[in-house]
């Protein structure tokens, strides 16, 4: 193996160490070095964990170590929440016991003109082959080993989203609103200072982890364009990668110098060469998060034809202004679905595109519509929505309509948004833990299918251009 | 009075009857002609109430009666539920019995062709001076009279929101939808088929209307462009109002055609026209409703200024994209506030704006810094942001600054933006009840901000150009 390919097969210890050091553990709820340690014991960590601190025996029932030289076993990831000052000697002291990643939380680097001691700890995780990450940074989640190496909250849910965030506190925070939010992850990299390990090693990593269906970053300033061009192209091909670029506006950039010290540079630039690589850039949180739980879930579409199903006329008038909004296809109806459509509604219904199956709409008008949508290989992408009505029962109609879309073996991608009360939301819940994204407007689902097609655009037109080479 | 101001002066009934008939009243659970009665019982009507109905003696334990000539009293509000064909015989009693204002739930019109029918309606009323909503609808709420003529949810929560849809399904499901997100309305009007009362009908009223603070519209299309444009310029000028106008793309027009039958029209003249007479355009109801919640709470802003305080940067970075992208100013901070604020933060904290108190603030940081915002008259208005932390409890948050709010009596405006778990939605419904309104992102946060700052602006230069007349 190359030493660069041996410095990138280490990025993987982060997410799955057979054994943590937490030095600078403490005995003191409430201080870091005690709720990172908390967390990883709570959250139920597969492997061996060691606190290290001179001054305890014990931690949370663990045995204490005064140093990690001391530790009778190997060390894959080490934690380290001690001052800064102190970090060089530490990283030294991993070094030597052969440790092979850490997350580095500690603050006072960089981030506060520190220049050098942030030097000083890249060279010796360089001498010694260790792959870090931050410094400042809050820690490092991985649902499969069940790792959750943070300060942030401990019930995170496991899924299929990596989320690098370049920003701490909009970090930990957006891991608590996952929470709330039914939302699952597969990783969390709080990136930090990004001494050494950057946007660019985790694509090179989540491209090739299974867990991952969709990587989601936050991101300030790159500091190194060209480096993170190659990688996002690459995991592009295969995965989707989404991102928030902060400091879009001049004023924007300003703030981002005075938080991160990033340079956010010009936004031009990054538009450009994220539509070059494929990255789909979300204008916020939210709509970055309604992509990518669409990406978790859905197959790609064979084809452009949208079909958008509803109860409601106004709900789908509002979703066919989205569609041509974010460039999806209406399908204009060839005759003969028009009239399979029409057998699925009331008198005065309207069979075309938005097919609308009128507010007297229940179980079984949905059902067979779908089934129509489902079964004819003309139609390609299902938007799927609800207007609550007396006659019919949220939650069961999403039993309903989870049944046939499982029927159908989720071949299309569908997408859905129902407007109601208490018992919508609960419905929606439903739909998601059975695999069809769900929206609180008809903008967000379409929104949300566009950016599966446009991801599936831009990797068609590559291959063909890579093919041509 | 003229005979205009006569039937103007009518449309209140609909608003405040003394006593409601309902005819079309059905013993049976489940029909329109039931669910209506028994809300506007359960709901708790003030007035007096008379189901009419030919085969019952009574309904829901009130006398029933076989026409509304036999009603032993006046009756100011007939909402009206029974097949299309008896409409207009029924409307010529209601007529006789010197009815003021009807509700034509009843569907059957010309929604399905039969323009005929809805004609002779529009002449009977005419006649006796009755003005109605419909017919095709489904019905109308006033929250000052507790009156839930519809069947749609029961529970609606009373507050300063005037709604009026163009849509029934949608209309319903958005009822539903404010019961759950916590938003109140002075009042619902479906306007089916606008046979006579339309939007510019309701904005005259709404505008004099002390219960109402904002006018939000779901609107397909206008019959009378240059009757809107009066009334809703006449209507901005003390109240806003803000408008979804659905068909906005060439696609959503034609589904609008098939919907309620309107001329969706040319988007841009419709963009044009709602610029010049201050109505205030949502793209969706998420926007529409965030809009409406700060309408109702805050007051206007006395300059340009806006500040962010914040505990994240990443979040702060966000909000000032967000600002920039909606056109509001970040106040450039002189140094003597810089120094203000320097005092509310630790040393590695930002004291330029946005103003970044840093993760390690709590309870104290955030009331300095608020304190320095509401007292210093060069800040005109405050976006308030929190990303969940270890050392805030959220609620507790929400209550201190709610508390400093207050003791500043609400004089300018403020926005929120919580991120994190569950608590920090119970924290932002604090706010809420504290009259701040929160949001789940910081760009929602500076959207709702940004529409006030819209309002404003065209009213001042409004009153302006009328000035200068």
């Amino acid at each position: 193996m190359s030493q660069e390919k041996h410095m990138e097969s280490r990025i993987k210890y982060l997410f799955f160490p057979k054994s943590v050091a937490v030095i600078g553990a403490s005995r003191s709820p409430g201080k870091i070095g005690h709720e990172i340690l908390r967390n990883i014991v709570e959250y139920g960590f597969k492997g061996r964990v060691y606190p290290v601190n001179p001054r305890a025996d014990k931690i949370l029932e663990l045995k204490c170590y005064k140093s990690i030289l001391e530790v009778p076993d190997e060390v894959d990831l080490a934690v380290i929440s001690i001052p800064a000052k102190f970090v060089p000697a530490v990283l030294e002291e991993c070094g030597k016991k052969g440790v092979k990643a850490a997350a580095i939380i500690s603050s006072g680097f960089k981030e506060v003109g520190n220049v050098e001691l942030e030097e000083r700890i890249v060279e010796i995780a360089r001498k010694y082959g260790i792959r870090f990450i931050g410094p400042n940074i809050f820690g490092v989640y991985s649902a499969p080993s069940k790792l959750n190496a943070t300060f942030g909250p401990t019930e995170v849910l496991a899924g299929k989203i990596a989320f690098i965030t370049q920003s701490g506190a909009l970090g930990i925070a957006l891991m608590g609103w996952t929470i709330f939010a039914g939302i699952g992850l597969s990783a969390v990299v709080s990136l930090g200072n990004k001494a050494d390990v950057d946007e660019a090693d985790l694509l090179k990593y989540f491209v090739n982890d299974e867990h991952t269906k969709v990587v989601l970053i936050y991101m300030e300033g790159l500091n190194n364009g060209r480096r993170f061009m190659e990688a996002a192209m690459h995991c592009s091909l295969k995965k989707p990668i989404i991102v928030i670029k902060a400091g879009r506006s001049e004023r924007g950039a300003r703030a981002v110098a005075s938080h991160t010290g990033s340079l956010a540079g010009s936004d031009v630039f990054y538009d450009v060469a994220f539509k070059q690589c494929g990255v789909l850039r979300a204008l916020n949180v939210e709509e970055a998060f309604d992509w990518a739980r669409a990406f978790t879930e859905l197959p790609e579409p064979k084809g452009d034809n949208v079909v958008i199903i509803t109860n409601g006329g106004g709900i789908g008038v509002m979703a066919t202004d989205a569609c041509s909004d974010y460039g999806l296809n209406l399908m204009e109806l060839p005759r003969d679905l028009i009239e399979e459509f029409k057998k699925c509604m009331p008198p005065f219904g309207s069979p075309k595109n938005p097919v609308d199956l009128t507010g007297q709409a229940a179980y079984d008008e949905y059902s067979r519509a779908l089934k129509v949508a489902f079964s004819d290989d003309r139609i390609h992408s299902i938007i799927l929505l609800f207007c609550q009505t007396a006659v019919v029962d949220p939650p069961k109609l999403s039993e309903v309509i989870s049944d046939i879309v499982r029927e159908y073996k989720h071949c299309k991608p569908i997408v859905a948004c129902y407007i109601g009360g208490e018992e919508c939301q609960k419905a929606m819940r439903i739909l998601e833990q059975n695999g069809i994204p769900a929206y609180p407007t008809p903008e967000r689902a379409v929104s949300s299918l566009a950016a599966i097609y446009r991801w599936a655009k831009w990797k068609k037109k590559m291959l063909k251009k890579l093919k041509g080479k």
